[in-house]
């Protein structure tokens, strides 16, 4: 066993710390009292300096204009650019992009990738629409949107929602039903639709906690009217949508895991600031000089490290072995590493009194944006149920 | 001991509970996504519906147009109107407003009574001005606002936040400097400063949790600039600041605690509701069959009822030793009720999947705007120390 | 409402709490390192006390020779004589007894109750022998040891574990399935067995937490080989076994839950006491100086608290509306309850460092004895699926 | 980064654990239930088969018989020598002993290693003589037994106690004050006593848990009573007493941690086949149905599974850049793996209802003799302050 990172990767992720703490760091504040709008057009002259610099869309295949970085490698990317809410769509590895971007790669053919792969890698914006306000989102067997052949093309009628990003997005990986009489895990398939297609529209953002966002932060609902694209919009098998989905939210988790240990890291270090620096009675005492905040950073550090091995080595074993055979691992990260990421914004926003609840620190944007973390790409208790269930079924190993 | 609260006090609430069902509820969910401004002159209407129906102000004196309840009983109201955000407003015991009432009630002299208690306990609002950024709200030994007598005049200059409710307010008791070489609980004293006074201003709403409140719900950074008031608005006497300060906080604390059982009931209606009706699988499997949700209701369920007995109880130490005595007592459920708070909200959030993070339920609201439970008027860490202290000077004994 | 306990039970407790502290806290040292049979003789001598002061058996029956408590008050007694694992045998109401005598006298025929109950109220030794080892406990349709009809006698085979107290008691009250074709809640009788009675065997007491005990503190197997007794020793009706069981248990568990109350108090005192002594560093700094430690002190002080009020609610509510209707409010303290003491416990037994784990203190004891106080009298979890199901039944509500 | 294990690791653990299973775990019930005495004679035969098969001191220095690993792969071997409390004994790397060993072969001369490193790599016993009883543990500088030099002699005088297996063992390593008018870290020396040394007495055991265990597991309380040396029985440096035990704990409790992580994994294949195996309701229900289970299986999974990551990082940590520059990743570990352990066994216990706090599985003495890991070594809460100050002098940085 070797915990060593390659001097390429350390070299890599050095160069992108400085630009998200010298770049990045200094839009949060407008960002996080202003909103996107307000800092949209300044991230456009920092996406442009990291395509100058060669650091842009690290996760993704060299042939369209990324780094083709390997996932380990990848989570020591991730969790840099993790420490603001900016840093991946700096970087050109945003969510849901960087899964579109995976799923048109492993299942588009020729023509879907040389479409769509150069814009989107390029900073396009895509969606991915799956998730139903009726229908448990934890289990992609009771969809009810459909897609019905007609001839050379597919009329998609439904509603969705939830769908991240879906403003200002080119582009839908939409899965819909397209034989509703096939077993549960062949009724569903994934059909390109283009956002300017007629019959499909964005409605609205859902409020979440407090915010109908705009953009890149939103979660619309979107409908689809008899809306017609080409068949060949299809990506991969008729049927195969299920399977396609699971194939991208394995890795998709970790991709979340990664980015979540940012949060942690920042953190951590916002927690550690306050506590040396704010004053607190006589004496000059601070809050660093409490035992209570002192066992806070401790047990935060501690929990960060495990939650970050574990990642690292699940993104090891995806490599080794692929996302199915490390599906435990997969779910155990998610659960696992969300519980710690909630644990630690919340020392740190309590270690900052009233300023952590203020917006004038991005700990409020963690805690709020961030709590979705144990329920999206299927909730905690979903993936602990499957983890205990393998495990029963093996006898108390665990793979 | 008896457990059995009066008949009276089952009569108003059970008539209370009717009007909070039926007629603010309802207004929750164009409260919940467009803001107070689009439910104002709805619940314009439900508080002469209350005042007419005798159940305005149930803790207020009823020399001013309360009930005049007992603490104990005032804690029974509390949990039935904490059950919606615009409970207390409606009727007509909202913080700051109850605790003002009471400071004046306590301390202010006839014309300052006669002047202002009809005026707030009939339904304007006030606010109380203490906290400022960078001074630890926990310790208000070191504020540094001034007052400064000018023959019959005081003058005062200062910055504070965290105002709650300052924009539209009629009136601020101000907590400033009169003696900066006084001992250091006879530093301050109270103001009493009418909102359309030259030199005080509303300067703008601290963005919190994502959003900078109007009226009501913000939180508001206020100045005074050479602000002159008469120099008898001053309450009680000079360097009496702190102690009446504290003779104020310590019940207010229970008026929270009060307010927070309402919201765990609340979350603990909408989450066995949700449990029993969402289908998450086969054969009509709801959520309510798994085990993980039924422990967490079960745990939720024996937590209120706990945090609830632990406030009542105090709330009946309080009148029978005082404020002072029972300071103990007060801390702890300080501490405790606000951490069931956090777990009963979260749990119910987890509960609602995807839709406990939309604005479409109110947990979200809960789980942003309560989340300062733990940190206002004085950090539930401040308040375990403290605790501790006297527990180990008496050798072990609580109370 | 009222918290105010009577002056009575304030006086009574008070003499109570001078003997436990004065007369049997100090036998603690040679029963913790050199088991029961080291203070036998001065707890005989400790009892005669008790009986000659009028403290003899508070919960029982006056007819009998108890003080015929109500249950509330009988709380207020149980948190004092809890203090000490030596306590309640000291004063004549200890489990399993206490459970025997009020099954006894709530369904005995004259007969049997003039027959035992002076005896075991007096002081002799009982036992209720249900559970068996191949059969769920928490379940007593699934008991298969058996008692067949043979003219006027019973005659009773198989084998039982975990029958606290056997060794040296008179008499057991046990149950035996004298119908197996009847409905699951009918097959089920109590019957007497003199502790005498040839084919009964005590086998051996149970190793536990490192321990088989002997006599009061010992859970023993024993088995029932052809052994008979008279058929008018039948408790009750036949089939009336299950129903007897659950009026017994459901208060019965109260019992328990007053006594850890009593445990938690002598391990927030032990901890104090610890922490105020225990120097850790230069400058004579000591335990109770660090925040962990005043945290963990302050935490308990709430949490005992709040599991006081609920635990005296509970038996409060028993009086008013009985134990069966009350289901809900006495499995709510089992389970919180004991989570209170385990975590009172726990910090206590870290807070002493290495003398915390050794057997200088009873925390070690507590730590390992009490630990089955999340699952005797029915698992946490299972009372928690059962309270969770109620209150969905009921649409979120408690009771 | 590469997480494989070698070949020859992953061949040694295989029949490692073949023998573990076949041969050792076998002989717990005897010694659960009767004590080390009752295996001591098989446990000869187990040893001498280990090595036969060359699978002997895994840890030790090949030099005097041991296998030499690394401190990952040792902790490899010693997560699967954990998982039965006779495993560590039985392949000759035993706490104290291993420690003592890495001692010796750190700071002994030529002669001392000689002398003695034979002998206990070879099975015989040693013990590390430190703690006094009203000296906090968690700091040497405290420590008052005494030697003073008598020509060519120290003469030893003081108390000490928690000296684990100090019955049996043929020598001491002593840690005593030498001068104490030195700086605080310079005032301890260490020395070797062999254990038939007049003047030196192995008092009695400390009863812990309820025990005073005999032999290995006891932890006695010694005496020096002008205990005579030669001084030639100084190790290392006089005054270096305090740093070499520092060299030696640092390690010390990463082998902890990796035994630990072998209960881990045990207690939760019994908690797996447990929840797979009872059944508890109608229809063949069995515990592994339910929710609750579940998810402390899965819960459990991934706690572990993250405590081992962090403690083989933390072996590969102390290799790469040695103990002392490794401190924080030390202690990080002490702290949370031994949480982790305790919550493991706890959900274990729970699982087996009655039986889990029998002797008839291993968990009621894991529960028992492993609360310990908490406090030995430093209380957690020393550790995580130590990591915390040094996390707020970096600003932030955990290493």
């Amino acid at each position: 066993m070797d915990f060593q990172p390659s001097a390429k990767i350390l070299d890599l992720t050095r160069r992108m710390r400085e630009i998200v703490d010298n770049d990045i760091i200094p839009l949060e504040p407008p960002f996080l009292t202003e909103g996107f709008g307000a800092v949209s057009t300044a991230l456009d002259g920092v996406r442009k300096k990291i395509k100058a610099a060669g650091l842009w869309a690290p996760n993704h295949p060299p042939e369209y204009g990324g780094l083709g970085l390997n996932l380990v490698d990848n989570g020591l990317v991730s969790e840099v650019l993790g420490r603001t809410p900016l840093g991946h769509y700096s970087f050109g590895c945003n969510a849901p992009d960087a899964g579109n971007i995976e799923t048109l790669h492993l299942f588009g053919n020729k023509q879907q990738k040389s479409q769509w792969l150069p814009r989107i890698v390029g900073g396009e914006r895509s969606v991915f629409v799956m998730t139903e306000r009726d229908n448990s989102g934890a289990n992609p067997i009771f969809l009810t949107t459909t897609a019905v052949r007609d001839g050379d093309e597919w009329v998609l009628n439904g509603k969705k929602w939830f769908i991240t990003g879906a403003q200002g997005a080119v582009v839908c990986l939409v899965m819909a039903c397209t034989d509703p009489k096939a077993g549960p895990h062949g009724r569903q398939s994934i059909i390109i639709v283009p956002a300017n297609t007629p019959g499909y529209t964005v409605d609205k953002a859902t409020p979440i906690m407090g915010h109908a966002h705009e953009g890149l932060f939103g979660h619309c609902e979107v409908s689809f009217d008899n809306c017609r694209v080409p068949y060949d919009n299809l990506l991969g098998k008729e049927g195969e949508g299920f399977r396609m989905a699971q194939a991208r939210l394995g890795p998709g988790r970790i991709h979340h895991c990664m980015r979540w240990l940012g949060i942690c890291n920042r953190s951590l270090e916002l927690m550690t600031q306050r506590a040396a620096t704010r004053v607190i009675g006589e004496g000059d005492r601070r809050l660093a000089d409490s035992d209570i905040i002192k066992a806070w950073i401790a047990e935060s550090a501690a929990e960060i490290r495990a939650a970050r091995l574990m990642t690292l080595f699940t993104a090891w074993r995806i490599e080794q072995v692929g996302a199915k055979e490390a599906r435990n691992d997969i779910s155990m990260i998610k659960y696992h590493v969300a519980e710690v990421l909630m644990k630690v914004i919340d020392r740190a926003m309590q270690t900052h009194g009233a300023l952590g609840i203020t917006d004038y620190t991005p700990l409020s944007f963690f805690y709020r944006e961030d709590r979705g973390s144990r329920i999206y790409d299927g909730p905690d208790e979903v993936h602990k149920i499957a983890v205990a269930r393998r495990i029963i079924e093996r006898g108390g190993r665990v793979d």
